[in-house]
């Protein structure tokens, strides 16, 4: 499947791990992946930050890729999530990829030592000389301790051939100004920050990249086509319906607040990784409260 | 005139000084203002951040707001700035606001030391106990080293009678989001951060409080009418022509750059007042290309 | 008096005000006075951030003054506080200081609107040919929203004749650090981040400024002495002893728990100018733990 | 070796890999190791931060810690560095530890999502009921995106009974003075701010964590002897004469700088590991220069 546009909901499925800690729950895995599916995505992508990318083995990585791949068999772009510290161990999950059949790729650089502009560009344009998946480069300072400026992520994508994407989660709309107005609108940009969705579309994203399919199903994708066809009022009034779940699941950290609401919604997709711990009772019945507002309901087998 | 609604352009007129130092210079301010006034203004705004009202002496600020009412005679509300370290000296303003007939207050507290939030709940107490004009809160950390939250500005509409609006300028749209959900929708609130225009009217801003007209002319108007009636897509094509601009004097401080501007633009306003400097001549250019790229001419005498 | 030199304690005075609010009460500002000269200050400085500098009209900041210089006469070299918006302002309070015999200026620059490092300099340069006073560039950025690089304050004294001292209250000794290097240690430097006094001091600073000797007497001098004569062990058994009083009057601000914990010692100083509000009961109980515990008594008449 | 106290350098070597990127060198690493025991250690600290520990694998990790300790062979305590985002692999690299005969762990928690402080603690406790080596709890937010606070550390050292040191690297130094005040001077706190050595040793610091030995030998254990001593003239002397180095190491990334260090000494220890690069020749030539102004020369062979 070629990639040539993507404009929509770009769907973050969770990964479920079995309850002795000893691996992927393949079985939930699939069951995650067939709801999202179903809530109009315009990819599906796997192993980002709601994803738990950065806890697992280098093995449970390539099985739950390969997972998700065969999951999938076509219904939808296949994004695979590339975090790494070295690049050395980003090229190899990139050339994994191409091997397996996913799509596209989604490369965070993740630091532990600050780095400078011209090791966050040669990461990259390593990652992209290993394969020739189209990849969407990722800015999330929050998680990755990498804050990448607009000048850097328009930099990346006009010189490095396969880089043809960018998210942004940073929160700050500025940067998508900055984005737009740097590349006079010609690279797409898509938005990570749940909360400021309706903003950012506003300002111009071409979709939107998140894990909230897994509670909410189509309704982030009611909430895209509002906006795409100039619905603005019925677009904010869905979106400050939406947003007491939307600021939730961005406080409480995404693998602990969707695995909650999945549970919540009748699909056991486990607990997120120690030392992260399940959503405790009060925050969970909080989030029960919100998806009863909304009425979500559970999710058919 | 009575405020019962406002939605809009509220525009906020810079304050101009004698070349001398030794006051307002009064025939500047007039021409200021009606040029203010022909950009389709919702109300006018003499001696808000633009308005230098923080630097002006006490006699000084009498006489401004003096001529200011007296120019604008009745053909929009007049709406005065209020930002003192001292509730007393609030206080004496916002009588005297009232006896020269303005239609509104907008008060700032301004902090040395830090306040807390009974202590700027009582500020705002004291000023509505002394006129029964509205008053709208302003809240703009970067200038006043104070930070109203949302709910202590939500408060302060919901228990002080004549607080009837607020003015957001933090530039975190996550406030407007907070603004109106703990209001359910019923407080209207106004953007202040010029730069983030298209999105803080996406969330659902009454208006926009901006000195941009003394450069822009109705344009800001005409992006609050393209939003007002969902024509998202010109709104944001105009957003971005106009953002350079935006931009720009929010960066430069609006005083230095709207002054420069005018000045450019054959009107001349003067200078900020010392340790204010006139805009660099580097900057002055770039302004001079921003203002001739969008095709701002020289206002009518 | 000249001042070639200063070393250790440089003492600040509250300013207390009349109950009804009408002015300086100037009885218990000689009171307070006197307390100070009794803590063995290298200097009196009135009229700072712990004085309410910003808070006073124009006339009430002359009054005060000219009861301070009096009341010292000649006891200890006298410090006036210049905390202005405009350079005007800050010229003509400069100018009166030299006039009543005053010693020394401490001259802090105060922003609504950022200020560029051409803006600082030429506010200093301005206030330094209007007398012949020695001037403290003072750096305060909590309090007056402007914060001086030490590369700028090294400038201030390197060029400007009369600019002969740094304080630095920021609270990062990388600045002090930065200082000494860029000088080649001639530049004597004052603390002002009373929570910081004992690595300030380890850092070579020349003396601290502070309001703490208006309730803890002569502690500060003999904690600074400590230092002075390598006394490392008892320098720290003092500090720590100290430190829940330094760092409750730095948290609670200076003027609102300066003034509580004079009432509490017998000295009725006032309260702070609203909108700032008297110490609260609970944190007033606790101030007067912290005064029991490490001794301090009452002031004698 | 049983630590039952601890005073002093703790000394932190590079980790050397080979130039093909296949993995340590290990004949490097033993050359890094001799020098630093010749700089008059407390202790060595392998795959600590300076160490890359977050940039091996696993089998990368344990070889590393292995050679680490053979080659100390008893003539210091020698502790490992264990910073992991699962619990799962801490504890799986905190019992080789023990096996291999290391004498006290590291342990700092790193994040991709934030952690809540009962996650933090768990992640603690589990560690320490893996292994009865004595653990120091390492907060250093801005490597690992944890930033634990002052009541945190003191709770895991009072409950977790192998938790028994603090090594405090986030610049604050009230974050000392308040473990010292909430622990009432009990718990041993240790430097891991090169910038600031000179305040933490008078704030009662028992020692510096520090990789600055490989460039500096025996001067940081001669900084810390005066300040034990009391001869604090001589302390902040040499601290300033050090502070070019320690601050350039600090900014510049420790394995980037000291790796260029240890080269320009004649001690190969190769490159950092990319994304990671090589310190570029200007600041390399900066450094050169700050070694030849204090006298550092050659390392023996």
């Amino acid at each position: 499947m070629t990639i040539t546009s993507l404009e929509g909901i770009i769907a973050y499925p969770v990964t479920p791990f079995r309850p002795d800690g000893s691996g992927i729950d393949e079985q939930a895995f699939r069951r995650v992946t067939e709801n999202l599916l179903r809530s109009h995505p315009a990819a599906i992508a796997f192993l980002g930050s709601a994803g738990e990318s950065a806890y697992l083995t280098d093995d449970e990585w390539r099985r739950a890729a390969k997972v998700g791949v065969e999951t999938v068999t076509g219904r939808a772009p296949v994004i695979l999530g590339v975090s790494e510290l070295t690049t050395a161990a980003a090229v190899s999950k990139a050339r994994y990829a191409k091997e397996i059949g996913a799509d596209m790729l989604m490369v965070i650089p993740v630091s532990y030592w600050k780095l400078a502009e011209n090791e966050i560009y040669s990461h990259f344009e390593a990652i992209a000389a290993a394969t020739d998946l189209p990849i969407m480069a990722y800015n999330n300072p929050a998680t990755s301790g990498v804050d990448m400026q607009p000048a850097l992520l328009v930099q990346l994508v006009s010189k490095i051939k396969t880089v043809c994407f960018v998210k942004e989660s940073s929160g700050d709309l500025n940067r998508m100004h900055a984005i737009r107005t740097l590349s006079n609108g010609e690279i797409p940009f898509y938005n990570g920050a749940n909360h400021l969705t309706l903003e950012a579309l506003a300002a111009g994203a071409s979709g939107w990249c998140t894990a909230a399919p897994n509670l909410l199903d189509d309704r982030p994708h009611a909430l895209f086509e509002h906006m795409r066809k100039g619905r603005l009022a019925e677009a904010r009034e869905l979106f400050y319906q939406l947003l007491p779940i939307l600021g939730f699941i961005v406080v409480g950290g995404l693998p602990t607040t969707v695995k909650a609401g999945l549970r919540l919604r009748g699909l056991d997709a486990g607990d997120p990784r120690p030392p992260l711990k399940p959503l405790p009772d009060a925050p969970r019945r909080e989030l029960e409260g919100f998806l009863a507002t909304i009425g979500v309901g559970a999710i058919s087998a």
